[in-house]
């Protein structure tokens, strides 16, 4: 076994303005994500697991080696991914805890597919065997790059939470069998869904080798010459319309846009392309300003489980697929350490408190694949013993057909440490707000700081220094772009004001000494940009971090006729308050009229609940825009 | 040839309140439909088979003959029906006009098809050959009973504007197939795509015989019990999640859906199954009040061209297929009949006015398959040599791999005389406003009226009695649901207001005497119920049957950017004139922000189009609905 380098850090740029802070740095102690850290060990990760036994995807690599596999094998085309994804999720927490369990559910499933692996670095439990499609016959739907790309991610966490073990090697001879079969010379092609060109360019980084980045760059530059065959959606599906460094915003399939950009983004900082980062940058800016919703979910049409047309951000419809947000998470966190800018972690706290929580039933065992802002008809409870066929099942369903997004979530909690702090331009950055213990190193010199906050319950944020240089520690925390006055920091006597973007600490801070970062947790009143046509003249309500969501269960009636008087303005408790009048029920009629009508009636005052708690009392509708009275 | 019947008549229900007039009793002269008529004649119906001609779709039966087919087959496993329904087109328009090339092309085909009928009266050219999948192995997809039910729908025209032909009888022979095949003790099976039980309950009324219509009801019966697989999209999308006399409104697959109940109200009536009828009737009124766009379209989702949830009607990503207009105005036609009551002559002048009409190209030679209420992003112009594989193209395209919509269209145009007028309760109605020569006979004597308007530039109808009975004719004129007060009749001096419904003259008249219905036809702001909540405070602006349109060929700026300003009021030319507020254009930030934005400037005042007239300007931004500022 070899020294690990770099322990527990998903990502580790060889050059970058914020260095990240890894697994083994940062220790997340409790609150709101503590406890969904703990609720993973315990039940996601083995509920995956689970289902893949039970649908049969993992047994997949069983029946490849006692030749069974042609008329036995299970899934779609990219099953192997979910197993790798599972891997994945297993080696953070393994990194994360030490768990002893979760390091023999990792081996014992390295014993199920290591045979599996050909000898030239193949592995595929679909294609290549007598009675299967050939090998790389179908790049646009196949799905054997990436497989390969989710092995090879999880061979990296693996790397940096154990050292390189026999599943790592695996991942290395399936890289090189990659690079052989793709490089300079050889099958001048690009895979249907990018994934292969951020885990090769990791594992470039891990091992140093640059011939995997040169890989991860040719299958870049590849794409969006029209290699991959024209489809009823047109190639932007697969963004194989327009060259990466030509595109100027995120379209098509959102997973594959943001695995993509991640893996741009990858080989832009590893190989000094400015100009490539400057595109990748300004696409993601412009995804932001224009395909995003205010709960930071990507993809506003079911088909083709698409970005739509700017401003095209219907509530009802949002795909917002999980996978997407975790996927943008990956994309901003690239954008942080490599700039320093505030609104990519703005927009990971968005992601996280507002996608990754709301996917997650709160007892671990559903999960939303597509997000939506507005349930029109209250959801059907999901069966319990199948797999749910629809992503847009109408609640939290235990598993689905396409399964990509539970060991998504999985693999996230287990190494959202990294996302917590870095260090950089001769400081700490506090990028996200946790109970934590952090360790980090300044011009190498050791230093440890304490977090302690309710966040996102209230908005107060200490930061202890444990140790220190006896010059102190530069302490910057971020004051997240919701704030809109109001936020202070503290240390003894000297408060100062500070606004969105980086807050610099009035002093350096020493041993002992500690900081308290105040942000005005209230309930605000969040209008969208008027060409947001879908939701005019609607707002929504946020507080924090979080968006908040109307739900029949508080409502008492369906959320559809609601009407909000903002002028009777946000009630005061943990939860805002709102009035709302219902227009009338019926409606037999042409529904298209000389007049509008409005609600009725004396206005009830109603509570909103977190929007990521929408969906577990039971069937209900729910919607995060109310049309203002 | 025997004696031809009911001449002319797409549908002859054997009991209804309401008898239609055919193309033998009415013959549509000029104006706004007539100029369509003869495009139709002179280019769409020439355009479609030029088209399927070289996509190989009629090829195909040849290739049947010769023995290629297999290797030779072109066009979706439903491309069969699109000849049998441009053949339907072909039968009515030899009725309407005696055209001797109309008739040559339909038997020209005719002697293509005949040969690949199988003896046991089986057809189809991508089944039950060997190298082809087996008969009846894909219900769900196989779209075999959807051929057979074009292909006697095909029949009746023929057979009802020509006589029992070598082609009828190829029909009745394939009829007798299905009923064999899928009667009593038979095959226990429903087709993915209704269409079959619409064609048979016809067939029935043509030939007088009970069985095909025993058929088509159980067909009816047997769906909505999950004899279809399960799929993404659930067993809604072909309505095999509830009986119909159990469903409340229409769901999935829009086409399907009208299709359906189109077959579903047809045997209702012919067997008087009262509980049956009031559930279609139900089921449509519920559809219309809730789930139709102010255009008249139907489907408001891509997904599975489906409809959405009650009040989901967003513009932009409405689907509002051509077809699904065609089915609705099917079904629209049957419930009319049976029930005298004018929201449904309604629904079909405003699906003509706005679906029919928007789909043809100016030229005759492009088609929208989805009518969408707001493009974004300027169309791209499609290929004209290669048929489009998108049905949401974003301008009209020549043809489309499925290329439904074209022939629906002209086969609609050809027999629209039908939708004219009705006789009963012992008077004539006129439900459609067009230059017209009527012929009809009340209680056995005969009558013949001359309508001339120049509407819908205009409202004046004027209804002149050519011959009536010495005891005069008993005229009644749908006044539209549009109309808000203001509209008359006048006979001589004296001149009623009337209200929306079927106004009655206010006397019998005689031969020589004139009778005018004075519309308003004058633009107004319309508004959508509240619950429509993706238009919220938007309008639109309707006049007369027309629903207008911005265009940013008249705005001199993307559409979305504009704001209204209603208090500005209508401007009252040819067309309606609005003041337009621009919003900034500019927006690279995060979308969501405490304050609304609202248009900026001096209002620019624009011209409005017919929303029929779109797209034939070139690429451009359109929107139905605007913002209010």
């Amino acid at each position: 076994m070899s020294r690990i380098v770099d322990f527990g850090l998903p990502i580790v740029p060889s050059t970058s303005r914020l260095r990240p802070l890894g697994l083994g740095d940062v220790e997340i102690l409790g609150g709101f994500w503590g406890e969904r850290q703990a609720l993973n060990a315990s039940t996601l990760i083995a509920h995956a697991q689970e289902w893949m036994e039970k649908v049969g995807w993992i047994a997949n690599f069983d029946h490849a080696l006692d030749g069974t596999l042609v008329e036995k094998r299970r899934g779609r085309e990219f099953s192997d991914s979910d197993v790798y994804k599972l891997m994945e999720a297993m080696a953070w927490e393994h990194g994360r805890t030490g768990s002893a369990e979760m390091n023999e559910r990792f081996e014992a499933l390295t014993r199920r597919i290591l045979p599996v692996q050909e000898p030239d670095g193949y592995l595929n439990t679909k294609f290549g065997r007598p009675g299967q499609q050939p090998r790389y016959s179908d790049f646009e739907w196949g799905h054997e790059l990436y497989c390969f790309g989710h092995l090879i991610q999880a061979a990296v966490a693996r790397a940096r939470t154990f050292g390189r073990d026999a599943f790592v090697e695996m991942a290395i001879r399936a890289a090189d069998h990659v690079c052989a079969e793709f490089g300079e010379g050889g099958r001048d092609s690009i895979p249907g869904h990018p994934e292969i060109e951020v885990a090769l360019a990791e594992l470039g980084r891990l091992l140093g080798d640059d011939k995997y980045i040169r890989q991860a760059a040719l299958f870049v530059e590849r794409r969006g010459h029209g290699r991959l065959r024209d489809i009823e959606w047109g190639r932007s599906y697969y963004q194989d319309d327009i060259p990466v460094r030509e595109a100027t915003v995120a379209r098509g399939h959102a997973v594959r846009a943001m695995y993509l950009a991640a893996g741009a983004a990858d080989v832009a900082v590893e190989t000094g392309d400015e100009e490539l980062f400057a595109a990748v940058k300004a696409q993601m800016d412009a995804t932001m300003a224009r395909r995003t919703y205010v709960t930071g979910g990507m993809g506003s049409r079911h088909t083709g489980e698409a970005f739509g047309e700017d401003f095209e951000l219907p509530p009802d419809r949002s795909y917002s697929e999980t996978c997407a947000g975790i996927a943008a998470m990956m994309v901003c966190q690239r954008l942080l350490l490599a700039t320093g800018e505030p609104q990519y972690a703005d927009l990971i706290e968005r992601i996280l408190y507002n996608i990754v929580a709301t996917s997650t039933a709160e007892d671990g065992h559903g999960f939303f694949y597509a997000n939506t802002l507005y349930r029109r008809t209250p959801g059907e409870l999901p069966e319990k013993d199948v797999p749910s066929p629809r992503a847009d099942s109408s609640l939290r369903a235990p598993w689905y057909d396409v399964s990509c997004c539970p060991t998504n979530v999985s693999r996230t909690l287990a190494s959202m440490a990294s996302m917590i702090a870095t260090t950089g331009d001769g400081a700490v950055q506090i990028h996200q707000f946790v109970p934590a213990h952090i360790r980090a190193a300044v011009a190498d010199e050791s230093i440890e700081l304490d977090m302690t906050t309710n966040y996102p319950d209230d908005g107060i944020v200490r930061i202890t220094v444990v140790s220190a240089p006896t010059q102190g520690v530069e302490l910057r925390l971020r004051v997240p772009a919701w704030v809109d006055g109001g936020a202070t920091l503290a240390v003894g006597d000297t408060v100062v004001e500070v606004a969105a973007g980086y807050a610099h600490a009035p002093r350096r801070l020493r041993a002992g000494e500690s900081l308290t970062l105040t942000l005005p947790m209230e309930a605000k009143w969040v209008h969208p940009d008027p060409r947001i046509d879908t939701v005019f003249h609607q707002v929504a309500v946020t507080k924090g971090p979080r968006v908040f969501a109307l739900e029949s269960h508080d409502l008492g009636a369906d959320v559809g006729r609601a009407q909000v008087d903002v002028a009777a303005g946000l009630g005061d408790g943990v939860q805002p308050e709102v009035a709302i009048r219902l227009v009338a029920e019926g409606g037999s009629g042409w529904p298209y009229r000389a007049a509008g009508d409005a609600g009725q009636g004396e206005p009830r005052r109603t509570t909103l609940i977190p929007y990521h708690r929408w969906g577990n009392r039971g069937p209900a509708t729910m919607r995060v825009w109310l049309p203002m009275a």
